[in-house]
C-alpha cells in the first residue's frame, strides 16, 4: 500500500566523540524515507532550496522515493541543523538552527498522494500536520510524531493531530511532559486518552514501548557495539516501522510488533554510521540477519515455577 | 540445591508518594531471602538486635529460612535505615542509616552452611563477602551485589570479589563508576573482563541486561501500574534469580534467561506494596500468572522482510 512521509529535508553538520560531518544529507522525511523504501516507494512532502546537492537528490531517487512532493525554492537556502553529541549520545547539543525555507514550508500534496494509506507526519508545526491531515481521503493509518516545542507552544493543534492519529510516536521526556506522569507506564495509558490507537514511547538506549487497547509490548534497543551518530534513529524507526506495516496485508498486533522490531533494527544501522550511510545501502539479506540476531538477543523464555 | 543469603537484615522507615511505614522488615537478605524461598529454603546469615521483632523471625520461619546463620546480639540495636522516594521512585532519598549491630556483623558461617552450592551476597563490606568466600567449600555459583560506597572507597577488595564471582550484579550508575563507560553495552564488556562468567545490570524502570561469553540478554521490566515501594527491588530481583537457578538440574543460558525472568517477576510484585508485604505471600500459580503474562508482554516476533 501507499505510503506518504511529511517532514524536513535538511543538511546536517554533526559532531560526536566518532567524528564529524558537515552539511551531510539529514531531515526527518530524509531519514524516515530510506527506512521506509525496504519496503516501499515511500512519498516524500518537503522543500529544500537551490543550494540542496544534486547527488543528495540522486541518493533519493535511487532509493525510489516519489519526489513530487519535494519543492526546490529557487534562490532559497535548505534548512541547516548544526549539533553534537557528548557521553552515551543520549542527547544532542543543538548548535544552530536555520530553518531557511523550511520556515516557510507549507506541505501541500501533490494530487496523486491524496490517497496515501500509511502517512507518516514527522515533526513538524502540528498546524501543518492538520493541514496534511486535511488533505489526506482515506487514510489506514496516520502515525504522527513531535517535539517538546510544539508541546508547550502550539499544544492544542496538537492535541487535534494526536486525536486524528492512530499512532502517536513521542519520547520519554516528551511522554512526561505531555501527561505529568513520571512512570511511563502511566503515561502511555494517559496518552492513549488522547485519542490515538497506540502510543509509542521512544527511549533510546532502553528501547521502546507501545500501548494500545489490544496489546501493551515493550522491546530493547539492538546492543549496539559501535554507536557512531544517533541523529536520525527516531525518524528511522519510525519510517522502518510505518513502512512495514504498509507493506503487510492487514495491521494486527503481531504485525504492529513485527513493524517494532523492523523500525528498531533500521535505528540500530542508523546509529553505526553518520547521516545516512549506515542505512541507504542495506540489502534484506542484511536486515534479515540482524533481525534474526536481535530476536535471539531479546527472546524471553518460557517460565513455569 | 541448597542456596545461601548473606546481608543485612534490618528495619526500614520509607515514605513515597503512596504511603508511609515505620520500622518494617527490611535488609537485603530479608528480601532476597524471601524471594528465594519460593525455590528453596535460604540459609541466612546477617545478624540483628534484641529489638528485632518476635514476628519477624516468626515470618522467617514461615517462609522455611534456615536461621542458624542468624545471630542476635543482646542489647543491641537492629541496623535502621529510614529513607523516601518522589517522582517517578527511581532514585531513594536517604534520611538516616543507623548501622547499628550490622557495623560489626563478621559473617561467620554455621559449619553446614559451608557447602552451600549457590550463594548470594547482598551488598556488604567486600571484605566481609571475601571472607565469606574463603569459608565456603565447593560453590556451583556466586552471585555478588555491591553499591557505589564499595566502588569507591574499597575497590581492590571489590575487584577481589569479582574476580571470584560466578555473576555479579550492579546498576546503571555502578556498571559506568565502575568502568567509564557511558555505553552499558560496552560497559558490561569491560565487567566482563574483570573475571566474572555473567554481568547483570539493572535498569530500575528499563528493565535489566546480562553480558556473557555465552549469551547476551535484555528484558523489560514488568509494567507496573501500582507502584508503591520500590525498596528491595534489586535484592528481591537478585533472589528469584538465584533461587530460581538453585531449583534447577544445571545452569545453561536458557536457565539463567529463565531466572532473570523470575527475578524480574518477583521484584514486580515486591514494588506493588510496603517492606515484604507485595512477596510473602505469593503462590506458585500467582507466579505464574505474572510470568506468563510478562512472557506475552515482551514476546518477540519473528520477522524476515
Amino acid at each position: 500500500m501507499t505510503l506518504l512521509i511529511v517532514g524536513s529535508v535538511a543538511l546536517d553538520s554533526v559532531k560526536t566523540p566518532h567524528g564529524e560531518v558537515k552539511r551531510a544529507l539529514g531531515g526527518s522525511a530524509t531519514y524516515a524515507g530510506i527506512a521506509a523504501s525496504y519496503f516501499s516507494k515511500p512519498r516524500i512532502v518537503g522543500v529544500v532550496g537551490e543550494d540542496f546537492p544534486k547527488e543528495y537528490i540522486d541518493l533519493m531517487k535511487k532509493k525510489k522515493f516519489d519526489l513530487s512532493g519535494l519543492k526546490v525554492v529557487p534562490d532559497g537556502k535548505t534548512f541547516h541543523w548544526a549539533g553534537s553529541y557528548d557521553g552515551n549520545m543520549a542527547h544532542a547539543n543543538t548548535l544552530s538552527t536555520c530553518l531557511n525555507v523550511f520556515e516557510f514550508f507549507q506541505p501541500d500534496l501533490p494530487l496523486h498522494f491524496k490517497n496515501s494509506d500509511f502517512v507518516f507526519l514527522a515533526n513538524i508545526d502540528p498546524i501543518l500536520q492538520l493541514h496534511v491531515l486535511e488533505q489526506i481521503q482515506n487514510p489506514k493509518m496516520i502515525l504522527c510524531d513531535t517535539m517538546n516545542f510544539w508541546i508547550t507552544s502550539k499544544k492544542d493543534a496538537l492535541l487535534e493531530v494526536f486525536k486524528r492519529s492512530h499512532v502517536i510516536l513521542v519520547n520519554e521526556g516528551e511522554a512526561r511532559l505531555l501527561t505529568n506522569e513520571d512512570s511511563l507506564i502511566h503515561a502511555g495509558d494517559k496518552l492513549l486518552e488522547l485519542g490515538p490507537k497506540c502510543v509509542i514511547i521512544k527511549k533510546g538506549e532502553h528501547g521502546a514501548m507501545i500501548s494500545s487497547r489490544d496489546d501493551n509490548f515493550s522491546l530493547p534497543a539492538y546492543p549496539l557495539r559501535s554507536l557512531k551518530d544517533p541523529t536520525g534513529a527516531g525518524d528511522t524507526f519510525a519510517g522502518g516501522f510505518i513502512g512495514y506495516l504498509s507493506s503487510q496485508k492487514r495491521v494486527s498486533p503481531l504485525e504492529i510488533r513485527r513493524a517494532m522490531v523492523a523500525g528498531t533494527v533500521l535505528a540500530s544501522f542508523n546509529c553505526e554510521e553518520f547521516s545516512v550511510k549506515g542505512t541507504t545501502s542495506l540489502t534484506s539479506r542484511k536486515i534479515n540477519k540482524r533481525c534474526a540476531e536481535f530476536y535471539d538477543y531479546a527472546k524471553i523464555p518460557k517460565l513455569g515455577v
